[in-house]
């Protein structure tokens, strides 16, 4: 099965303890579409600025990554600039340049319409709705969001949320949203808005998913060297979409191994700036980090 | 085999979104105790004031827990007062009275002596190097520490370090230590000062365990009613070593097994305040929540 993802593309600087970066590939699309298309076919909808470098068009290509829906406007691509804490779990937004994001319309090309997954990365509800409504055939349909679209646009969230089968958020996230400090409250609470699936994700504690009456939890991959964070809640969804989409169905023990797949994608993003080090990875390298990552978590 | 802890013997007074308690059973050898007697015989190594209630050395001696090496001085015993935040992620001290705890001295009972598993808790180096230096038969020396003594005594501490198996301590105290911010690095350079295991206590993120070339990581057994979180290190240390105290040597699985039993018994610690809980629980308890968090954590 192939999948859509609606998110931004844009250019990332960023500075951590191990470096820095200046204008580098980032975005929830592109690191959803590069971990995803490890896995399988993937659609970017996306607006970038007349600045966006072709450069990074042959990148997606080169992926088998579809780009008919980018729509490139006139205008500068979306810039963000952050900084991380030294221990890598806190970061600061030290610019924002929405540019074309001012501006977007969003119309699917026709072949993207038929797709049976979609991921709706963390953009404005409204135009989740819009890519949402657009779709004809989707079997899976996945979303990310923030604090600011939780506070401000809560009654198109909701809207949303009862169309959607998997919410993929983190833990300050669902608190928000449900009103519940407690992780499993939370969780309960927000299965009854909507969605079938809930995941938290815990940064470097791994993530937990709720769905019915199950609960799967796993650590994080133990790295030795994390150089930046970004992308990896994103990187993450494109892994377990991405693993998702190889499977007719999704049973219960689909969506752990999910999980896992989705995890092992993850810990290779935070290992360099950019999607460095995740386009240089293939299917065999999650393979082995995931056999690792099985004898890690293994009890007996 | 019968593990000997040396540790603190408290009043608790605490405070949590849940509610609070006053002057309650709490302390690291009490936790500790009341947690690995679940497995073993244990016997503990406190000071305590003439206050001490009769009804406690009760409980301690209904579970087989020897109280030999409990001595009661003249004077009040150890207190301390605490609130935790709302999502019981930090505590602050309200008060502290050392009391009794200002004049320790430590004489092991001679049927102490040759027992094979020592827990130091947490307590000031110098005391735990002192009970360790009467002990003549263990195989096996497992130590907690904190911030304070990994500051103010570090070359007792280091001392220490050399002579124990186990190191049991949180995220920050091995950061601390080792000056890493990596949990991977820091826990490398910890094994390379004496302990041939370390084990970092991540609270509601569950644990990790660094042996050798070995990693095994778990998260924590998800709860939906945490109480309050007093207790839950000392307690997950009585199940890792009571559950090790069944055996006859340890192997990397062993420690596996000893990890998740560490974190079954804390969650129960956690779901009421004091020893509440763990005194009303059975080792069936512990096994059917071990069966459970096998299924939650499992990847297949």
């Amino acid at each position: 099965m192939s999948i859509v993802v609606v998110g931004t593309v844009a250019y990332d600087s960023i500075i951590t303890t191990s470096g820095s970066i200046d204008e580098a590939l980032g975005g929830s699309a592109t690191y959803f579409s590069v971990a995803s298309s490890i896995f399988t076919k993937t659609k970017i909808v996306a607006t970038v600025g007349e600045d966006f470098s072709e450069t990074y068009f042959s990148l997606f290509k080169g992926r088998g990554i579809d780009i008919a829906g980018i729509d490139v406007v006139p205008g500068r691509t979306f810039r963000w600039k952050g900084k991380y804490s030294k221990n890598l779990n806190e970061r600061t937004t030290l610019e924002t340049q929405l540019n074309v994001l001012k501006k977007v319309k969003v119309k699917l090309p026709a072949s993207y319409t038929t797709c049976s997954i979609l991921f709706l990365a963390n953009i404005d509800p409204e135009i989740q709705l819009e890519v949402l409504s657009q779709m004809k055939k989707t079997k899976f349909i996945a979303m990310d969001t923030m604090n600011f679209w939780i506070t401000s646009k809560a009654k198109k969230l909701k809207e949303l949320l009862h169309q959607v089968d998997l919410l993929c958020i983190n833990e300050e996230e669902a608190e928000l949203l449900s009103g519940e400090d407690n992780i499993v409250k939370s969780c309960k609470k927000i299965l009854m808005m909507g969605p079938s699936v809930v995941i938290i994700k815990r940064g470097s504690y791994g993530a937990i998913l709720f769905h019915d009456i199950h609960i799967c939890s796993m650590p994080a991959y133990p790295l030795e060297n994390v150089m930046d964070p970004t992308g990896a809640g994103d990187s993450f969804a494109g892994g377990f979409l991405g693993y998702l989409s190889t499977l007719k169905r999704f049973s219960i023990n689909d969506l752990r191994k999910a999980l896992a797949y989705g995890n092992m994608v993850a810990s290779y993003t935070v290992e360099d700036f950019s999607v460095n080090k995740l386009v240089s990875i293939h299917f065999e390298d999650i393979e082995s980090r995931y056999e690792l990552f099985k004898s890690i978590t293994a009890i007996c």
